[in-house]
């Protein structure tokens, strides 16, 4: 019975599994609002009834798909990024590069999931924007950590919360043109002012030092 | 019979303009895929024979939307903002403050149309892209135009048309961190980020020109 009952536990967490994987694939190539319950339960390859087993709502499984989002972070996105350079500075340009190569392997299509449903998700859906606003927190604090790292060489009264927003700002609004462009220019065009703005930053500091 | 004609052609236009701004503020609000054929007609009063005698697809009405945005872009948004100031520098920061204004409006819910449908619309409607990167265009060659009024406050070497799509990139990206947030604090904390950059800016054309 126990063999059983871990099986049952196994099948039911590898569906539940699926049908997370199907949606965070499909919230992110067509959309929340475009995507219906046939198309998730198909390529989940689940049956409705499994659905519901696990979830109450379309929105019960957009909560799960941001919750995998924010767990995958960093194995996924900043860990292999971090892993490219030990310079705090570099660190910061290497996660613009991860969303550049994104762009490149997509030709231009690549939108980010999470931005993307930052603006679609309707003002109601107010636990859906918490979890959105989680995402965007976890990124934020990882680039943070590398302002922090980068000490002396930024000026101490820079505000290293606001400049990883600033980063944060960079990437989706560098995304978002590149998409509607499908040109990798706008993104471009946008990283090279944050490097002169780091570059400014650094100036300042070392200045400020030799006074 | 001229009267009538005149009537007509009166009547028409009136019914395809109801048509456009009632799909304006519904894919604005709710997204374009979202937004029903029922729900347009709704808004705009209009019966379904009307809707097909001015647009063939749901995405024609999309491209006359793109179209009203652009040609729009400056009595509404760029001229009141342009009035407030003949600084060009202080324009910039105008222009932001617009946006900033329709974030307090909307208890931070606002979101950009054209950033929100950059990001939602397919990658295969490809004339829909076209015209948001058009949107884009328009946008960023406005601040573009201020940014080469500044003349020597900036530096010479400095790419006017590159940090024309940065300020339209922290535009974007902040007003989304503020809908997920629910807060005006990402979108202050990038446009501080942004006007930090300018004094450097300054400040290095300063050192520049005195040396």
């Amino acid at each position: 019975m126990l063999v059983d009952h871990s099986t049952n536990l196994k099948s039911e967490n590898t569906t539940r599994k699926r049908l997370v994987e199907a949606a965070l694939y499909l919230f992110w190539k067509h959309g929340y609002a475009a995507t219906g319950m046939a198309e998730i339960l198909e390529h989940a390859k689940a049956k409705p009834g499994s659905f519901y087993y696990f979830f109450k709502t379309k929105e019960e499984l957009l909560l799960a798909v941001l919750r995998l989002y924010a767990a995958t972070l960093h194995p996924i996105v900043m860990d292999p990024v971090f892993a490219q350079t030990d310079d705090p500075v570099e660190r910061v340009f290497a996660v613009l590069g991860f969303y550049r190569r994104n762009l490149i392997a997509t030709g231009c299509t690549y939108g980010c999931p999470i931005g993307r449903l930052a603006l679609e998700i309707g003002e109601e859906q107010v636990a859906v924007h918490k979890l959105l606003s989680d995402n965007f927190d976890g990124w934020t604090a990882a680039v943070e950590s590398c302002l922090r790292d980068a000490g002396e060489r930024l000026p101490q009264e820079l505000d290293r919360s606001a400049l990883s927003r600033f980063v944060l700002t960079v990437m989706e609004g560098g995304v978002m043109q590149a998409r509607a462009h499908r040109s990798l220019a706008p993104f471009d065009a946008s990283v090279a002012q944050l490097r002169n703005y780091f570059r400014l930053l650094q100036d300042e500091q070392k200045r400020l030092r030799a006074a």
